[in-house]
């Protein structure tokens, strides 16, 4: 047997990323009412200038600027009125020195138009004229052609989540389709005599499995689909079955459970066996997190990854394998961390990242991060905590009142 | 016609939320593996101690602690193996003084025992003894029952929106159905007579419609369904059909536009109109926001909005609203606010509240929000922004350098 080295995050990672890169990032076309929530896989840009015309910013009269010069408050400019433009039509006629069309806001500037004065600084002044009490600047109360967003110019980048307001955006564009990254497919399978599945009431001894629920919600979560879960014995034979079973339908099977030795081994084994070139990370510098396995059949094109069988192990570990492949598979970035002031001191672990599940309780104007502690307190730390702060394996932990920055946990998809 | 009072956005809340309180908080039974996202409507307390029976945390042999008190490195204690407990199972025998049982991480403690030592502690000793080399103090290494959450204690609080981990609490406690808050059903109705649907290529004078779209988009992502959504010209006639048709299968019917004067009144007239009470808020003080019009009808029970046509402005009058609302209604906080230091200065508008959309940006170890201007930037502001932070009306404006609350634009549902 060779030496089982464990690996940093950034290694497994990097190991992680090369198994995948060359297919992992498929992407489909949806039209923008399935966007929401998806992520871009192509650059989008425009096709028009938007706006296409001269808009008028307020209701008033479209003048040549240069008329309205010397116009002030008790010397008024006389112009002719020659149009009263409709929204959403073109001027049926342009205007010359001398002359003006009242304009709604969000109209069509007509000919040799260069600004419009706004309605508060005119008033009616015989059949056809008004009185103009304020010079308007050349531009002004104008928007150009293009001076929202310039024709041919980057609407939306490659790796953006869609938010309603992109697809109010998509809208303006003219946009129809667009390619959003595929959801690659996950299948859970949790192994541990002790596990019944929910819907049972647990014997002495048992206890109801936490992981087929929370991962597969936590999968969706990060963009990725279920294409099945099992609660399983510590059976080698059935775990293999189960495993070859999944690799069918799936882009990535993982395995959580066995946290004791032997059965640790089981799990590495039986995906070095039915895998080529088989498992790469024995393990990963984390805490918490160990054990964490990761290989990949090439011939399938599947990973494969043993997590561990404790439930907030085992989220953390997807949360920074899978999670960070999702964003790194998309170019889609993190949420923005939140500054909080950590409530006590946080001692580090030679040698491994600490990942510290937290409350995040807003205090005197500041957030304050409360760390979750507890050998028993399972539950407890799945509800609490909104998120979690990274203790790196070269610090010397965090005191009392320093600044970490808290990831909030993914709410859903 | 009566004096339109503009209220404030207190006022208007407070109003909208009496005119549904009563109907619009309907729930509905869901399972677990739906939960995903959605909103508790009950609180879930659980029917079992959890875990059930006495585990143990770490891999090792259970024993009277007392037995192991004298034992140390130099002097171990011996004990005889009585049995070799699997998972899953309760142990066969119970264990006497002098007595132990093999046990595995998770595994059930026999009757007798009161503590784990650990196996790196024991070492096999002839053919059925142990010896002990460290002491192990009455309940170490062991999880009691209801240790992790007692039977009958508060799982999970009404308004609290379902994450991936809350799907594993509600699997270990068995909970096989629960209330969630039902989606309101809203209609969206964009008026102008220069807008065309998003698919269409715009003629001079004409825009595509943002609106339709992008209040679509931030409904769902507020917990709302869509019942229906259309494009209409700025006709009388044609906004009273339309409304009322929506009024059929909606809770909630928002008409966006009509930003001139004329148009603002046409649809409050046809709110008040065709609705009875009526159109209460005719205004609100807000900015950017002004339009902003509601109403109810009771017979069918309808909130009637008519909501500015600039798409910014609808998205943020929506928000102040519609999103309050659903939180109002079910109890689900908003989302923690980010602290961030404000690029340049804010002035405040005398009476009314600000909403400025800014980016945030992560510099010299602190968040920079820097506040989106421009007259013209509508898209660059739809996609621009990262959220809000608000100016209050008695305010006397936000100086560079201060620190101010951002608000995350809702990412999806």
């Amino acid at each position: 047997m060779e030496f089982l080295k464990v690996d940093t995050v950034e290694t497994a990672r990097a190991k992680l990323f090369a198994s995948v890169k060359d297919w992992i990032a498929s992407a489909e076309t949806i039209t923008p009412k399935e966007a929401l929530g998806r992520i871009l896989a192509e650059d989008i840009y425009t096709s028009e200038d938007i706006p296409a015309f001269r808009r008028s910013t307020v209701d008033g009269f479209a003048v040549f600027s240069a008329d309205t010069a010397a116009a002030g408050e008790s010397l008024p400019v006389f112009l002719t009125v020659k149009d009263r433009i409709e929204m959403g039509r073109q001027a049926a006629v342009d205007i010359s020195r001398g002359e003006c069309a009242e304009v709604p806001t969000g109209g069509m500037l007509p000919g040799g138009a260069d600004a419009v004065v706004m309605t508060e600084y005119a008033e009616p002044f015989g059949e056809d004229d008004i009185a103009v009490y304020h010079s308007a600047a050349y531009g002004e109360n104008v928007v150009l052609p293009g001076e929202d967003v310039k024709r041919g110019a980057l609407l939306l980048r490659r790796g953006r989540r869609i938010l309603y307001r992109d697809v109010g955006a998509l809208a303006a564009a003219g946009v129809t389709s667009l390619r959003a990254y595929a959801h690659p497919r996950v299948s859970i399978l949790s192994t541990g005599d002790e596990l019944i599945t929910p819907d049972l009431t647990p014997r002495p001894g048992q206890i109801r499995d936490i992981n087929t629920s929370a991962l597969s919600a936590l999968a969706e979560t990060h963009g990725y689909t279920i294409a099945g879960s099992a609660v399983l014995p510590d059976d080698e034979a059935v775990l293999q079955r189960e495993i070859l079973k999944a690799m069918e339908n799936s882009d990535i099977v993982i395995v959580s459970g066995g946290s004791s030795k032997g059965k640790k081994d089981m799990t590495r084994e039986v995906i070095d066996r039915i895998s080529s070139p088989g498992v790469y990370t024995h393990g990963m510098a984390v805490k918490p997190g160990k054990p964490a396995i990761l290989g990949y059949d090439a011939a399938s094109r599947t990973v494969l990854a043993g997590l561990p069988g404790h439930p907030v192990s085992a989220m953390m570990v997807f949360e920074l394998l899978f999670g960070w492949l999702r964003r790194e598979i998309t170019g889609c970035p993190m949420e923005p961390a939140i500054p909080a002031r950590v409530s006590r001191n946080i001692a580090s672990s030679p040698g491994k990242l600490t990942c510290w599940p937290c409350e995040l309780e807003w205090i005197g104007g500041e957030y304050r991060a409360e760390p979750i502690f507890g050998k028993s307190g399972l539950i407890t730390t799945l509800t609490r905590a909104d998120g979690y702060f990274v203790v790196d394996r070269d610090a010397e932990g965090v005191k009392q009142g320093e600044i970490v920055l808290v990831h909030l946990f993914a709410k859903s998809r």
